[in-house]
């Protein structure tokens, strides 16, 4: 099955190349496909790295061989496989992880737990030791390229190259931030993980660097959703070569630290939202903005709530401002809400204000609005401070195309 | 637009005359139809009532004063309106609903709190007072009906009527039970609200009455989902005439309490399970069976989390086999599991054992089970004694084609 490019997707952007990483793609043959499959990235000696990985217990050993090595805080190489998950393959997909981090370690001369990988396909079928073995071998000594190619290559179902990109001044050095994403949501383990990975120049203390990408995580990848389906293998990873030069920076108190945290907030967001707009059968971009929670925790699940619900999405994909599907989502959400203080609105337009509907509702602005590709919804549950904002997109005939009529 | 007869359908069953109930129709014209959409059920002085109820807190008027009116154990009338959930509509959806109590009140000089209504249909337009006023009134005046009109009446999107029976002994007395429910599942409150009702001749006092339906709630209404969607309307009550003759059942020691019990749950879960086959757009009719979880309510969450995950649903649209989302499913649930330890199987056939896949897998029987319409899954998580069964339905184009095409 040939999917379409999304039409919700964006242009690769240009991203100059980050002192320190260099990236090699090589053809392992992981499916019957002709095409790059394996990415290799190389760190500099130093580069600090954070992560963050999918909250599914039964995830794949690279992920919790990954969780475990980003802890050590440095990092000299990722790989990433496309065309098999190596989840729930037991002990043989465990060894298959171990052969590729000893393989690449020898060749840079480092220890096996600064080499970081993912994988991501098919579930249930053991990676094949001789393939990762000569794919690995040949992308260590492939030819360096370019982001848009390296995007391309760790991508599966995917319809456009994702990539995102910041600037910061820290001090007076000029650092860059560039990311790339794979997923078209997390809604198809065997077939659609997500797997993000980002590189800066700067020089950023381990420590708080996860720091730093744990809370940005909470406003930005934990804020998409798709249909709700959490990957078993979904990864995160920041990497901070400091070839830019200025001294570390170590905690928010150190110059530069607001500047750099806000840069990686925008490419994370910018990551993430692309994935939205890749989601499975999307036609609709739609941003769910909550305020008045009771905290901001509460608000993001009462967002989730809304952009999980299958009712919304469809009343969406058909153009209908049907609020009162919003309101059900709402009271689902297990959290804090007066039903006489909600208000909900679409394209900036109130249709229920405290429990009711607007007396002189005009649907016609609403209905031109939802007609559009990007859709706003705004939640005022009227209790508190707490506000979030979701990304997701609508449910439609491709989603089950994609999903039912194609067999994997 | 017209919804045709589901092919998960099944013909409404014989229901004998419950002593001590009287059902009647009428039409309120609620909305521009052809039909009658008002019932009025008139119950026999001293009957028990004992109900649940949605734990959406955006619930209806009809919801919160009903749980109000139910803790007092007993009841004399309930009406059903069909067409307007009177949900999201502040003090005037309220004051319709105590029209109604106080005019069925007048009728049979009872309490008001012994008169229960329900509401179901659009959201967000009150219950137009007029309307209810002239259709109680021919409802309480017209001729009684039998059980499948009255089904048909408290019905909205539903393609079928739906009914169940059960009958048992209470030391020499035989006694009947009959219900009726309404609902494509939880999926729409503007289309598809649950509501049931049932009704037995057995004695049985109303806190004994509670505690049971309470119990058999987790094990059958609890435990079905066509989307994961929860009504702001969902309501189940049980009546009980006590015209039998029997000593009334007051504890779990009394004699006929086990028998009484047991058809009680057997009614519960033929009617819970008519929901899910009457779900929009199903094509089959999916049980999973979860065991090995540490608790029931472990495994009950499980199962839920399996069936209401869009990748399942749209694998068994498919007929494909793909237990790597069942295994996502397990995963994400936020319940005790260990990827190791897990089992997977379809009509009878493990997939996975233990973590891998089986490793002599035939697929073919597999395939077979998979293209018929009642589908088993079997989940174990291999840790403790915890089980429970969800039912559910597929994903399919129906689906979206009610939700999305249709302008509600």
């Amino acid at each position: 099955m040939d999917l379409a490019r999304s039409p919700l997707a964006l242009p690769f952007p240009e991203i100059p190349p980050i002192d320190g990483v260099t990236v090699r793609v090589a053809r392992a043959r992981y499916k019957e496909w002709d095409r790059a499959d394996l990415t290799f990235i190389e760190l500099a000696e130093g580069t600090s790295v954070a992560g963050v990985f999918t909250k599914n217990v039964c995830c794949s050993s690279e992920v919790k061989i990954g969780r475990e090595s980003v802890a050590g805080g440095t990092a000299r190489a990722i790989i990433v496989n496309a065309g098999n998950s190596n989840a729930f393959t037991g002990y043989r997909g465990r060894e298959a992880v171990e052969q590729i981090m000893a393989q690449v370690a020898g060749h840079l001369a480092c220890s096996k737990e600064q080499v970081l990988v993912s994988s991501t396909g098919v579930i249930g079928v053991p990676l094949p030791k001789d393939k990762a073995r000569d794919g690995v071998e040949a992308a260590l000594m492939a030819e360096p390229c370019g982001w848009e190619e390296a995007a391309d290559t760790i991508g599966t179902t995917d319809t456009f190259a994702k990539g995102a990109h910041a600037s910061a001044m820290v001090g007076d050095t000029r650092i860059e931030l560039g990311g790339i994403i794979k997923g078209s949501g997390m809604i198809a383990p065997d077939m659609a993980t997500m797997l993000g990975y980002i590189f800066t120049d700067a020089a950023v203390e381990p420590v708080f660097l996860q720091t730093l990408l744990s809370d940005i995580n909470t406003r930005t990848f934990s804020c998409i959703t798709v249909d709700g389906d959490t990957s078993t293998s979904d990864t995160v990873l920041v990497c901070a070569t400091g070839k830019a030069g200025h001294a570390p920076i170590a905690s928010v108190d150190d110059p530069g630290a607001d500047a750099f945290a806000a840069a990686l907030e925008d490419v994370c967001r910018s990551l993430a939202q692309l994935v939205v707009r890749d989601g499975e059968g999307a036609q609709k971009f739609i941003s769910i903005s909550v305020s008045g929670a009771v905290s901001d925790e509460s608000a993001r699940r009462i967002g989730l709530a809304i952009g999980n619900s299958p009712l919304v999405k469809t009343a969406i994909a058909g153009g209908d401002a049907n609020w009162g599907r919003v309101v059900m989502a709402v009271g689902k959400a297990g959290e804090p809400a007066d039903r006489d203080r909600l208000s909900i609105g679409f394209g900036g337009h109130w249709a229920a204000r405290d429990g009711q509907p607007v007396a002189d509702y005009d649907e016609a602005p609403v209905a031109k609005h939802l007609a559009g590709q990007d859709i706003d919804i705004a939640v005022d549950i009227g209790l508190g401070d707490g506000r979030a904002t979701i990304w997701t997109c609508d449910l439609t005939h491709g989603y089950i195309d994609i999903n039912a009529d194609y067999r994997s």
